[in-house]
């Protein structure tokens, strides 16, 4: 592990890459003919199963990844749990999987080896990363560079919604599309960040003193609840716990009162048409609920957070950006530096 | 939904199918040439990638047979996200796929259509359940009866245990294997219970009072993990939260200070050798680390809760029985019945 060099004001750098972000996905939809030809190759061989690798942050695009293949792609689709592989060094057929592995860095030990032991056993493998060089993009056979410029916070954010993003064009093409539905998220993302500062600050006021936070959503937008109760957790300390909404009401919605602040994402589509059912229950509870996406305004809760409108598949990217602010808010709010959380670096190795 | 009965002293039906999982695991070793006959049929279809669908605590007995399947069958593996099917109605082509569904009450309606379609496209199905003639018996191509008998309490116990040693004994079968490893297992069980007692009653007293639990583990004891989490939630209200040891590391840790109680399963083998890491980095945190499993002693911890040393991959049969008393004591010492949690009901119905 490397130390983090003193950063100055705190969180000046994740805040300079949240706002960073409308530019990088304009110049990641310039890609989309580099990304085609990657998704050529991969339709090219036609695989009938998908495995996604990655670990923190990653792992959430990942999520998002795996909503996008079964329901986009038809293929049935799994997480990777590495230590099948590091620790207990299983050699499974391959043949027909493709396997993507999703990391900032390209650097992380366990996801190497997953990616290597996969190509061995005869996967598709695709690295997506944010460093073009990587041992990551090395050991696949194939990459995806979502070319985010460096990332000086230690907090992921203009990689995590980058990598969303280059995963949705990459799926996208895979079909044979052309990306056109993500063809306005620039301005969309510019759109989310203006129109949402006011809403994400009272926010920032209302759980400033707040023990436990949970975050829910559904459908591809359970990835923007699990990217956001890490985001919490890593930058404000808060104890904060993601479940899918369907989840929640399996146990541990017992664990939710008065006392528990509800991160709720809306989109409009059916993922957060399903959400509705939730926030009865979670409201039935006296939870305060704040509610974040394009259908927003249609639930119940206590504080909504508008996001606009845009394909139910792609509201994940736009959902992020103020859930990002909120959690860099809170930080700075709560004392905290979010560009040098306490004992976080920025690539953790594992194995 | 239905509403719970009364059920007089609290937490008597928890306590008692707590203390009867001795006697299921000999009954479920009992049935092992019934097993044998499902895991025949599996074999015989010679599945290439594997599924596997459940919610709340039989969530996590899928992860721990996730890594069965990976680890013991050498198959590509994944856990369905159901809204992929009954949101978004996503159809893939599930040739060569074994889905295999666990499901207490197998009543459960999210899972009877994943079933259901499953069927339709091609996978072989195997439905994993304590309700013989469930309707997701009925739907599933073949079924393995977990005979857990009745189960009262609302937090599953007997019910979780019991399906994990099913998985086990049909994953086994599938690879040729009698269930040799298993055999000791109700002996070993009374061992736990009995020999565990005190340290879980000094852990009642240590954690009474803590706002907050990180619960963490590696390889198969990760689904340990999972449902210390989710019970300590359901039962106790606690803001628990469960995070494989190597993901806490990315992220999560920085929200582990002197305030957190950290549940660690550490049993002798691959996944508890490579906790040590994860407990030197949370405890120079100054988390207070409780760790449990046969590995305990090795551990730096300010609380060991020993249990009997068996084959790694059944590890998690055992680990869990402390666990479950450790949700018990801290419920009643914290007011609740954890026989009715507040708002919960035995079957939850999510679509």
């Amino acid at each position: 592990m490397t130390q983090n060099e003193p950063t100055g004001e705190p969180g000046r750098h994740m805040s300079a890459e949240i706002a960073e972000q409308p530019e990088v996905f304009a110049r990641l939809l310039d890609r989309r003919t580099e990304i085609a030809e990657v998704a050529r190759q991969v339709a090219e061989r036609r695989p009938r199963f998908a495995l996604l690798a990655a670990r923190g942050s990653s792992d959430h695009a990942a999520l998002y990844a795996k909503y996008l293949i079964e329901v986009l792609l038809q293929l049935p689709c799994g997480l990777v749990s590495p230590s099948t592989t590091t620790l207990y060094g299983a050699e499974p057929d391959l043949t027909d999987v493709l396997l993507v592995s999703v990391s900032q860095s390209g650097g992380s030990p366990d996801l190497l080896e997953v990616t290597e032991a996969a190509r061995r056993r005869g996967a598709l493998t695709v690295a997506v990363t944010n460093t073009a060089d990587s041992p990551l993009n090395r050991a696949a056979e194939l990459d995806v560079d979502i070319t985010a410029g460096k990332e000086l916070a230690v907090a992921a954010t203009k990689t995590y919604s980058a990598s969303l993003l280059a995963l949705y064009l990459l799926v996208d093409a895979v079909r044979g599309g052309t990306g056109e539905a993500a063809a306005g998220l620039p301005e969309l993302a510019r759109a989310t960040l203006d129109g949402s500062a006011e809403a994400v600050e009272e926010a920032v006021r209302r759980y400033r003193f707040v023990a436990r936070m949970v975050t829910t959503g559904r459908g591809y937008s359970s990835a923007t609840a699990a990217e956001a109760a890490l985001k919490l957790a890593e930058t404000s300390y808060l104890a904060a716990r993601a479940y899918s909404g369907a989840d929640l009401l399996h146990g541990p919605v017992a664990a939710v009162d008065e006392q528990t602040g509800v991160l709720a994402i809306c989109s409009e589509g059916r993922g957060g048409a399903a959400m509705r059912e939730v926030l009865d229950v979670v409201r039935g509870r006296g939870a305060d609920v704040c509610a974040v996406g394009s259908a927003a305004a249609q639930v119940p809760a206590a504080l909504r957070v508008e996001v606009p409108a845009c394909a139910e598949e792609l509201a994940p990217v736009l959902e992020v950006l103020p859930v990002q602010r909120l959690a860099l808010g809170l930080a700075l709010a709560r004392g905290g530096d979010p560009d040098r959380p306490r004992g976080l670096a920025k690539v953790t190795r594992t194995r």
